[in-house]
């Protein structure tokens, strides 16, 4: 599935224009579905449409796992019996019908809830929703201690991530999310035109790899972009302590982080960054 | 209704850190709700919840007004009869209640599909799309024509933008739409932590103020950010011919421009920018 692919166009220079191409990011719709089997069994497996999601090609079923779990719908890999990925004729859109396991007790009102939120805004299209949710659905945590040492990890953090970015490198048009360990060592990176489909890509390879549980225990998240409400609701699902950001965060982002007990960084640059409290 | 909040901080830098305090820009629900009486009445107008927004408070009228031109339910600011806006207490949270006029022809099918979509990924959540729906919805146009006075006029426009964030040039966390005349004269701009509420913003005021129609008629529409899909489509609903993106264009941004008859132009820099086609 291809992540970039060419766009010709005419670059425009004070001293005249001449035509070229470039690599853009991928951008295609995925439509994803969850087949539940209520327990006892109905006589139909129950088949709920979760959406469509505009999203890069590329880890389909990591995205759709990652999404679930920061939906609160499954709580492990287990709960997903079988992912199928249908591909369309252009080889970039496609259908993910993700089969979750029978014996287990899906959160049917947190799937009812996933199928009118998105990847893009979480939040949005539901109908009721307050700041609470994010800390009520994850554990408190205390503050993550920050010393010299770790300070000095997180200024290199932001070139890491960037580092890790291939398609961006090629197209400046996606956004990035990466688990580093508490010493600045890359353990995983995605690249998505959702800023949130990246943080879904991410936790749901971790998920499905069979790391620790939760996905971000001991983990730092890097976000290549700005922070949101939405993001930090998927940490604390993630049980992320340090969020770290390239970006500003909101207000929102900023007292559900507190209510998370997550420690927000924002700004970061190679020579500084802010803690948000 | 408050843009921005402060918000605690401390900021590290190799040779220390030091506690202080910054803006950051807000982020607060919106919940939108459409009342809307059929032709012929029925005994009870049908209230239909939109859904939950996140947004930057303020211009949430102009925002439900251009979300519901965008997906194509209102056709002018005279298909809305009246709009209600009713804060929390905490000032920044609220619902918009849009009454339809009852003698216009609502399609009611578009506003049962944007009960599922949203201002940061209005496909997300729909249960099938296309490309050809933007091509579709908005008449296709003849590519403008690029001259030399043009390209001057549009290296300027990336900086005029900026000068129009009062509220990103604070925090950091905004982004911009803006439109602008056919010199490079700014006609108005909005701001919002969601890139296509600031389209929706801009578009829903030119409305309200009884601009031109289509409501971007002779104006460059310029964004702060990158474009994916879902802008490609509010402007073509807009009637934008041309479009001015500070940031990379998705392909599906691509090749939906091309279906709709618009110039697309991204990586819009002082001394240069691209035209995709």
């Amino acid at each position: 599935m291809p992540r970039v692919s060419i766009a010709p166009l005419v670059r425009v220079a004070p001293d005249g224009s001449r035509t070229d191409q470039d690599l853009v990011a991928v951008e295609a719709p995925l439509a994803i579905e969850v087949l539940h089997q209520s327990n006892p069994p109905a006589p139909e497996p129950h088949l709920l449409q979760l959406g469509v999601f505009m999203r890069t090609p590329g880890d389909d079923p990591a995205l759709g796992m990652g999404l679930l779990f920061a939906e609160g719908v499954i709580r492990r890999a287990a709960d997903v019996l079988g992912m199928e990925l249908t591909m369309d004729a252009d080889e970039v859109s496609g259908t993910l019908r993700v089969t979750l396991a029978p014996d287990v007790n899906v959160d049917t009102a947190a799937l009812a809830r996933s199928g009118v939120a998105n990847t893009a805004c979480g939040l949005c299209g539901r109908l009721s929703t307050t700041t609470h949710d994010a800390a009520t659905r994850s554990r408190p945590i205390a503050t993550f201690p920050l010393s010299d040492t770790t300070s000095g990890v997180i200024f290199q953090l932001p070139d890491r991530l960037r580092e890790a970015q291939a398609v961006f490198a090629k197209t400046g048009g996606l956004h990035a999310a990466g688990f580093f360990d508490q010493t600045g060592r890359l353990i995983d990176s995605a690249e998505d035109v959702g800023r949130h489909n990246a943080v879904d890509k991410l936790v749901g390879r971790a998920l499905m790899a069979g790391g620790p549980h939760p996905p971000a225990h001991d983990r730092i998240l890097v976000v290549s972009g700005r922070v949101a409400y939405e993001i930090i609701q998927k940490a604390a699902m993630a049980g992320v302590r340090t969020l770290v950001a390239v970006g500003a965060p909101t207000s929102l982002a900023v007292q559900a982080a507190r209510e998370a007990g997550i420690t927000l960084i924002g700004f970061a640059k190679d020579k500084s960054f802010n803690i948000y409290g």
